[in-house]
Parts: C-alpha cells; structure tokens; sequence
C-alpha cells in the first residue's frame, strides 16, 4: 500500500550524481512553512547541516533537502558554507527564505559536498514532489536495504515517518536521519519529540558508534487540533517502528535481539544496563552463531553496573531461563535452538526495583566486517 | 632463548582435560611464601577465583595454580567451591595452608570448574616444577596463537612476566591474566604494580569487552635490594610489552595500531579520546581493509568528549597529515598505503594541553566474528 504524506506535505527523490549510482538527493516540502522540531546529534564532530539545523530551531520551516552519499562532517568552512549554499538554492526554487530551508546529510565523512550537483537538480526536484512518500524514503538511504517508513493516527490527525538507519547506530540517536511530518495543532512539539526519541531511537544499538549526522525532524502542518497525550502517544509508536526498522535492517546483520531489562532501581539503570549488552562485540558474535554464551551478558553487564548483584540476576534466552539468581540452569541447547531464530528476546531480571527498559540490537557478522572495511578511497 | 623465572620461583603446565587438547593447567611456585601484590577485573560478575585472591590480598604466597579451558564465572556457590577445593588440594601438594594459595582461571563462563581433573594433575605437577617459564606460557593459553613472556633488569633485581590475552581485552585490563615475578626486595609493591598496569594493560583494547577473570600478579621474593624508582620503570617496560604482546596476538587480528593522543587538558582526557576511537568497530573494520576513514576517528572522539574543538584537532595516519585543525587535507591514497601495513601509528592532536596518551588496539576482523560466533555448545 503507498503511503501519502499527510496533508500538506510532498515530497521527490532523485539521482543527482553524489553516488555512483541510485538515488541520493532527496526533498520533502510543505504547502506553507510550517512549526517543525528537531533532535540531533551531541556529537563534537557533528556535521555542517547539523550545525545549520540546530541554529534554525525555533523558526519555521518550508522545506527539508536532504542528500545520501556524502555525511558534509568534519569538513571545516567549505563544508559550513555548503549548507549555506544548499538552502539558498532551495530557497529560490520555492521562493522562501533561507532560513525556512532545512537540511540534512548522510554518508562518508570528511569528504567536501559537490553543492553544484544538488543545486543543478533542485529546481526540478521542487517542482515534482508528490503525495506518495516511497521516492523519498528510497532516495536517502545508505547501505539500507530496504525504505523505512511508519505511520499512526492521534485522534483525527496523521503522523507519517520516514527514516534510514544501516550503521554507525548507537544509543543517543543512532546513526540515522528520520522525518516526520504531522496535520496536527500541537503545543509543546519539542517536548513531545524529546520524549518520543528517548524512547525509541535512543534504545537501538547497532555498532555503538554515534554519528556525526544523526537528525529527527518533526514538521507539524497544524490543523488538526489533538491531546497532547494522544500525539505523543502515536509520536512514539512511529518512532518505535521506525527504529525496529533500523534494527531489523542493520548492515550486516542477520538477527534481530529484543533485549529486556527488568528490576533495576530505576529506567536508567535498566537503559545502561540493556545498552551495554547490545554494544558488547562478544555477544553480538555470539548471536551470529546461534551460541548461547550468557556468560557474555553477564559479563557485559558486570561491567557497566559494578554493583550488579548476582545472586538477585536471571536470565532468560527466549523462554529458557539460563541463569537464576546466581546460578547456570537450564538447558544450552534449548537456547541454541531459540538462538537459531531470526528474532528473539533475552530477558534479565537484575533484581526487584521498578526500572525497565527495551533495547533492540542485532548481531555482529562478517558482512558488518565486510561492507565497512572499505569504501573511502 | 630459554627464559627462566627469577632466583627463587619455579613453574609448570600440563593438559589435565579441561580443554578438549592442550595444556590448560599452570603451576607457578615460590620456594617459600612471599609478599605479593595483584590487580583484578572491576567487573561485578568477578570470577570465584578473582573473589578469592581478593580476599587473601596482604598475604603471603607459596603458588598460584591457573588453569584455562573455564573461567569459573558467574557459577554460583559451587564455582567459589571449586576454587577452595583446588587451593585446599594444592596446599596439601605442597605442604603449606590452603590460604597460601592463589586460584586464577580462563576460558567460558558459567560452566561448573571440573575440580576433579584439577586435582589429580595436582601433585605431579607441583612435583616437576622448572625453572624455565615456557610450559607455564604455553599451558595459560587460550586462543592465542603465543606465549607472551616479557623480561627487565631493575638493578641487581630480575623482573620475569608471563600473560595470556587474545580477546574479552579491554581498558580496565584486558581479558588477561598476567603473573610477574622478580627477586627484588620493594616497599609498596600494591603501589609499584598499580603504577604500572594503569600504564600499560589498562591502556589496550581489543573489543571494549572487560572480562569476569582479569588478573595481574606479582610476586617477590624479596632477596634482592632495588631503588623503588627503578623498580617501577622495570615493572612498567614488562607490563607494556606484555600488554602490547596481547595487542599483537589479538584475537583474528591482521593489524595492530598504536594510538597517539596529545594536546588533551590531562592525561586521563586523552586516555578517553584513545580508548574511545580503540573501542570502534567501524574504525577497527576500517583499519581492517586499510581503508583511511579518518572520519571515524573524529567521530569516535567527538562522541567521547562533546566538547572537542575540531578547529584545534588533528589526525595523522603514519606520516600523513588528513586533518589539519578543522580542514581535510594530505592524501587518503598515501593515508591508505601506510595503513596495508602490519603495524602503523594513528597521531591525534586535540588541542594545546599537555594531556598525552598512548592506547593499542588492532583491527575487527571476519576471523574475530567467526572465532567468537560459536563455542559455548
């Protein structure tokens, strides 16, 4: 089924020449300027349109350009003076201030942005947007495999999502880009969004690299007024889904790990411990080869929490609980077996507080090794 | 050539089947109990070896018997059980209190240790002890492909270390058991060694992942008077180069690479930097197809310290300049052809303090997947 931006809302992808071949300039614009959001990266080395984004927050927004195969990090003013350069032309094909122009960029870092290629495809990129959503979705994407896209309804209103993920996905945002675009009236967009991330895209981790380009917008057309409790709500079931996506999708990987995390003193707790499974090399081979290592969870955990106590741990891989509270149990087997899925849970119980979290991970295979031991030169 | 334990200690190893090949049992034997001094893993999920030498720190030693094969981790109340059978059947071998005796162990967690193969080989073993360290060495071996022996002079005194590593090697010591002997007579051993590991195991890394058994012995016999400044510098150049054999024998890796950070505000900021960019997988795969993407470096420090100022960073890949102070420049082909080699330095210069740092890592390789995707079953 094709999904539509929500009312209000076009957008176009195209091949501009930044990668080889495929699509990688994509545009996503809105009938009038609308409020809009952001979360970004809190990287030190964040790139030039992460910089030009985060000093138009507050303002409204006509338009978002955003290009795949080129991140625009860490290349120092040519690169700040090429977002400059981007939004201006963007802005004279649809006839805005620069200032309403946003963009984003995904791709190699310290490499400078060929601005002449985007600039010469704007002008008739802005003049084909669309309803439909999928050129879009497909025309920002890296080493995805496939376009990411979530939808949810608040009351009468719609939330549409599009998003790319692959690698460099890490807790505090992975290394993604996601946009959002709403109908809705909504009063506090910042808080909803912040409150939507934490609990989405800030609990994937791939390869526990935070990018340099990390960016969630969330443009809010306006005329549909709905409770802010319904929004969030629909908000954070876009952003789930669109970071299970990421997860699902993750480069190289074969296998999607919900990792659950029970009884720690509090949600930050359980988030660090969960975090600290999902970011240990070990065990993410250990899932690759269907190897029931749960000493790798321990361990893992062990060490990001120095009082974790043991004798009050159990864990489970599936149904099969392999530890509990101190001592081995269960049967290995029957954990391989489980392990041998596509998708599976591994539960820990850490003791009896309140906090708990979900992180969702993959695994660690040699097509992550393969497809990242190469590509600058 | 042979190396020899110093004056006073003797050792040996055998296969008593824990592992399926090999040797895996290790005896290091003093002639009478001596002063000792050891550093462990931080890991709540401590083995019940770690456990028991903690608890017998301050004093005195007659042997340590290592075994590999079994981490004795996380195994409950019948782990910290097997540890006092094999300290209890060791005193019994050699004619001294059960409390005289050390317990370190390597290999899987959560599987019960199989004292009883421990203690049969016990007694011949105590009872063939040489004063050549090589079959101790090679019987503490786990995957790596070596045994890593590392020797120094401090004054009339003689320093002999023996390790194991290979990977579960990261900062906060490596997956590692290191046993250090010397002659020498020293006031503040505790303090001599914590000097030393903070130098040099603590500053590896292969996969981030600190392990459950991290152990660092020293043992000495006390007969030979040193100057406490020169026995430092002796236990610190055997420490490092222990430290940088494991780096080099790292679990399926290709390549070993020095990290240089300088200009940090102190030493502990530029430690940080360096153990964060050693901890990147997508550095590390990058480093593995020598691939120059230098961007991953400012990303793995920018996601360390956001404070970093790209304008006053720096990085070099052997002796090319590719990021001169905020700007991309040198060439990445140059850059690429220095990283095809074996062993090659990566240079960070984060600004103007006088905080330094050297951090080994090597590179992630296909063979550390598939070493480390199965095993457990």
């Amino acid at each position: 089924v094709a999904v539509n931006w929500p009312q209000g809302f076009a957008g176009a992808g195209a091949g501009c020449g930044i990668k080889p071949a495929g699509d990688d300039l994509a545009v996503l614009v809105a009938d009038v300027p609308v409020a809009w959001a952001g979360t970004f990266t809190r990287n030190a080395a964040a790139a030039a349109s992460v910089h030009w984004c985060r000093d138009h927050l507050g303002g409204r927004v006509k338009a978002i350009v955003c290009n795949s195969g080129n991140a625009n990090a860490c290349t120092g003013a040519e690169g700040e003076a090429a977002v400059h350069q981007v939004a201006a032309s963007a802005a004279a094909a649809l006839d805005c201030e620069p200032d309403a122009i946003l963009v984003a960029s995904t791709g190699t870092i310290g490499i400078q942005l060929p601005t002449d290629l985007i600039i010469t495809a704007l002008p008739s990129l802005v003049a084909n947007v669309v309803p439909a959503v999928d050129d879009f979705a497909r025309a920002i994407m890296t080493t995805d495999t496939k376009p990411k896209i979530a939808t949810a309804g608040a009351g009468d209103a719609t939330i549409v999502g599009v998003a790319k993920g692959a690698a460099m996905l890490a807790p505090n945002m992975a290394t993604m880009l996601a946009f959002i675009t709403t109908d809705a009236r909504v009063d506090d967009l910042h808080g909803a969004l912040s409150t939507a991330v934490s609990l989405s895209f800030d609990r994937i981790s791939v390869d526990a690299c935070e990018s340099t380009n990390d960016s969630v917008f969330l443009l809010a057309g306006g005329q549909v007024p709905v409770s802010t409790k319904d929004f969030i709500a629909a908000l954070t079931e876009v952003c789930k889904s669109l970071a299970e996506q990421m997860v699902r999708d993750a480069e190289g990987g074969s296998k999607f790990v919900r990792i659950e995390v029970s009884g720690a003193n509090d949600e930050p707790a359980a988030v660090t411990l969960g975090k600290a499974i999902a970011a240990s090399d070990l065990w993410r081979t250990a899932v690759n080869g269907s190897d029931p290592n749960w000493g790798r969870i321990l361990s893992a955990m062990g060490s990001a929490d120095r009082s974790l106590d043991l004798g009050k741990t159990s864990i489970s891989i599936g149904a099969e609980l392999v530890f509990d509270r101190g001592q081995p149990c269960g049967s290995l087997e029957a954990a391989r077996k489980i392990m041998e899925a596509d998708d599976f849970t591994v539960t820990c119980v850490v003791g009896t507080g309140s906090g708990e979290a979900e992180i969702l991970t993959s695994d660690l295979s040699t097509d992550y090794v393969t497809l990242n031991a190469t590509g600058t030169t």
